[in-house]
């Protein structure tokens, strides 16, 4: 493959995002110079990927590269920023909570480059249907930046730092916290010995159901139906446990809040 | 088609799961002999979709039938069971929140047949992949139970009334409150007019995720890393909304408090 001229790409940070992003922008054919990480491991064998150099210091970044990927934890951003000191070449983060202004007046070029999904290392992604959402402090950087992406996905955005926080609040709510409700879902089984397979089809189901239709219409259960019998059975049921019987009288109580927005004719259990 | 002697069905009912239910059973060679419904334009609709005759009165209901599927709200299911007075055919009622002790003295053969799914009548869904839970009176019956099971569905099992409960209660935090927090990034989107869609592939892939992998172990996001400075960021951005920053702190807690349990490397956000 002919590699994109004059795009090398320096990667750092060697994690789950990172991995994704480099092994799929090497696919593309851009050149990733250098994979750093502070693990040695995760540094070289991410770079073995993506046919990089790996760097376990900071001060051995390759400043000759064209563009800098900056996919460290949030609270590492600032540190990095400051230690690898790259003052013209184009330097990107790639976090959906940190502002653009966490570049400081010596940067030139810079950016936010934030794939909108959740990253496992040992899952496979479908990078062309992955939201890229961008910024950067010109319009030829934004332009670059969504050229970038638009060799990866289908779907770029140009979303400022207030609208990234936003949805990085929303994807608290649609990832972590759902997640969560998974997690709770599969101990109160596990008490009875159920095999938590019994839930993936709904699940998913309930997944790909506000795919096509609002969620706030295809709002179900005992709590929007008003059921107090039902409602009052399970908290019996969960009061061996404060912490979920919590949960769930606050987000009851929630759904009974919404009950006058609209909602179609649905129902489940 | 050859349809299935002596096995003709009533469906008390013609709401989502009874629409869903009739047409596969119609569809796998039952003959379904009646629909019930209060509502005179359902039962019609129903039974024209599986050759069937359409009542709107309990007291019309063909004593003939051979299996008497009730499909109707918990709350309306004892009522319904003593007006019909089925005494000596297979009765079934389909919920997954009422114990099989809502069948009284007078019945002699009697079941549950919880499809654990969420069902809309708008929306196709694949039957065979569905977990049917069932449970009888009798071994007779829980063998009858198991074989209508197994003619619409790959997954049948045999779930007894405290389990069946626990299930239901598990799903009601997999489906009703996912839901519901699907609804609450809606809204937080909706404020910056940030397009819904771009949220759906993190929707998909967060519930397919836990279809391969521990729920406990994929969870990620500021809470379980605790990340304070977003934590307190997503408390600001949420302050507007006294319900949903309770529902934040709650759920973020609880997470934070699962920390000790086993997780991999994994990140979102």
């Amino acid at each position: 493959m002919d590699r994109i001229k004059e795009q090398s790409i320096v990667f750092i940070g060697a994690g789950n995002l990172a991995t994704h992003l480099a092994i799929e922008l090497y696919r593309s054919g851009y050149t990733i110079a250098q994979v750093y990480s502070r693990s040695k491991d995760s540094a070289k064998l991410l770079a073995k990927k993506v046919a990089a150099d790996f760097i376990v210091s900071l001060k051995s970044v390759n400043k000759k590269a064209d563009i800098y990927f900056i996919c460290v934890p949030d609270s590492a951003i600032k540190d990095v920023l400051h230690k690898i000191n790259i003052k013209e070449k184009l330097i990107i983060h790639t976090s959906g909570a940190i502002g653009i202004n966490v570049f400081s007046s010596i940067h030139k070029n810079f950016g936010v480059f934030y794939p909108l999904q959740t990253f496992s290392k040992k899952r496979k992604v479908k990078f062309n249907n992955i939201p890229i959402c961008v910024e950067a402090n010109s319009e030829k950087n934004t332009l670059k930046l969504l050229e970038i992406a638009s060799k990866i996905s289908d779907k770029s955005y140009i979303i400022n730092s207030y609208k990234r926080s936003q949805l990085h609040l929303a994807a608290v709510f649609c990832n972590n916290f759902v997640n969560h409700l998974y997690t709770i879902a599969s101990e109160i089984i596990a008490n009875s010995e159920i095999d938590f397979d019994l839930l993936k089809p709904l699940i998913l189901e309930t997944a790909k159901k506000i795919t096509k239709n609002k969620s706030s219409e295809m709002q179900s259960g005992p709590a929007i139906r008003n059921d107090i019998i039902t409602l009052e059975k399970h908290k019996k049921m969960l009061s061996d446990s404060t912490a979920y019987l919590k949960i769930y009288n606050l987000l009851s109580s929630s759904i009974s809040k919404s009950k006058n927005q609209t909602r179609t004719n649905t129902c489940q259990s």
